[in-house]
């Protein structure tokens, strides 16, 4: 069956679902993304990510075409078409399409499309029992990486490079330290303390990163907002990942080398517990 | 009049050249591109990007959809339906559409766009007599630079960081050495010599930069390939900006400082001279 995707305004089926060759997400990468998980049938942190959306756009000097309750109609209506109980829905805004030149164009339209994705079994997926490997990689990515814009091609040579490797992901590392994941930001616990790089325009501001700090912090645990290295890492107890795909995800492996028991550690569990809770109930 | 735009084999009009939003180029900036002038309805150096292409592809193990012979005949197509005499073809091959992931996907056939923009007067832009305004600003694009994708957004930006500071481009500077210009490689001159970045991964391998250099030395001019400081170039005799779309184009002040006369040097313009007279003399 056909999904339903959203562009400017319409409905299509996929198949018709279209952008102009002229766009500037084709041409320059010039746009910005959100994704935001649905869980039984119902929308995570849909605030976080509309504000953060607005932020990059922001940021971009890029008009916004839909307004957040806009935003959060057409979000529903695809869930709805497209029958999603557990997935995601995928949102980008681009600066439109214009004739080709490096300097933003005057009154181009932005563009806005959105699409679902069903992923049966997202809360309870099975790489959460086993845990995740990782790679580390040099973090050869621009430096606005704290504006979610569509320049993933790094991103996903790292995700290949992992592959190659018979890891699921890469930790990508500047100046020694590890600044995030390929698309998930990074943490590792020794003791009661949780550390995870500090938000600067290093990394991603994560909506699922800020949620799961502040459930870290209501359950009495320790977050150290620092950079760490893999040698750092290999000699913690635990390590994980968050992002909006994969709520809290352990880590189990860096480059070879079992982190702690080399199973999935107890915070982690705990954290993606009450992630899960905590979302499910605000979930609208 | 509309524009023919050729897309995976079909020549359309520009309105209904269209791509998947599900292609890899519009999501993850999983592209490459060309851009080759057009001087007399002939194009310029063809050969020298029909290989960069395949270069480009190459890196990152990306299809290329059409042979060497293909792509000639399809520029040709396209210059002559749309009538350029002077102007450009840009081309553009993505590794295609398929369900978002970041890791490549298996068995996606690559998307391939090409199109044109008539640019009377080229040859003889006003610009190359008065010459050029720069401003520099940090570097801050991704490490492989030498790959020609479509994550163009920060020369964009820094475009507009340009017009805004009443200039025409940036030169961007990376440990506190000049790389290149936005979309374009950078020279000084001081004396008989050439200063220009040498070939790494910090820089776009210009094609137009490969056949000034040769002219260079052919005219029994001095060419230094090292990095320089913007200092340096406040110093310089003369400074240039080389690219396919711009041939050699005299810059004339750098943050605000006239470099040299601060009018357009005569290496500069001798260049601009015999690549021109020897470009037009190869097109094909």
């Amino acid at each position: 069956m056909s999904r339903t995707v959203y562009v400017n305004g319409e409905y299509l089926p996929e198949e018709q679902a279209k952008v102009s060759v002229f766009d500037r997400g084709f041409l320059f990468a010039d746009g910005v993304y959100e994704v935001t998980s649905v869980l039984g049938g119902k929308l995570i942190d849909f605030d976080g990510h509309a504000k953060r959306l607005q932020r990059s756009l922001d940021e971009l000097e890029m008009k916004n075409p839909v307004t957040k309750d806009e935003l959060l109609g057409v979000h529903r209506e695809l869930v709805e078409r497209n029958g999603i109980d557990e997935g995601l829905v995928y949102l980008q805004i681009t600066r439109g399409a214009a004739d080709r030149d490096f300097a933003y164009p005057d009154g181009a339209e932005p563009t806005i499309v959105l699409f679902t994705q069903s992923k049966p079994g997202l809360a309870e997926s099975p790489k959460a029992k086993t845990g995740m490997k990782v790679i580390s990689i040099e973090d050869q990515r621009w430096g606005r990486r704290d504006i979610k814009t569509v320049q993933l091609l790094y991103p996903s040579m790292g995700k290949m490079m992992a592959k190659a490797a018979g890891a699921d992901d890469a930790w990508m590392v500047q100046d020694g330290q590890v600044t995030e994941g390929t698309s998930n930001n990074a943490y590792i616990v020794k003791g009661n303390t949780i550390v995870t790089r500090q938000l600067s325009n290093d990394i991603l501001h994560g909506i699922t990163r800020a949620a799961v700090l502040r459930f870290a912090a209501e359950a009495q645990m320790q977050v150290e907002e620092r950079p760490f290295t893999i040698d750092e890492a290999m000699g913690a107890d635990e390590a994980f990942i968050t992002s909006a795909s994969t709520f809290v995800m352990p880590v189990v492996e860096i480059d070879g080398a079992a982190i702690g028991t080399g199973t999935p550690g107890p915070v982690a569990a705990r954290l993606r517990e009450i992630y899960l809770e905590e979302s499910r109930k605000a979930a609208i």
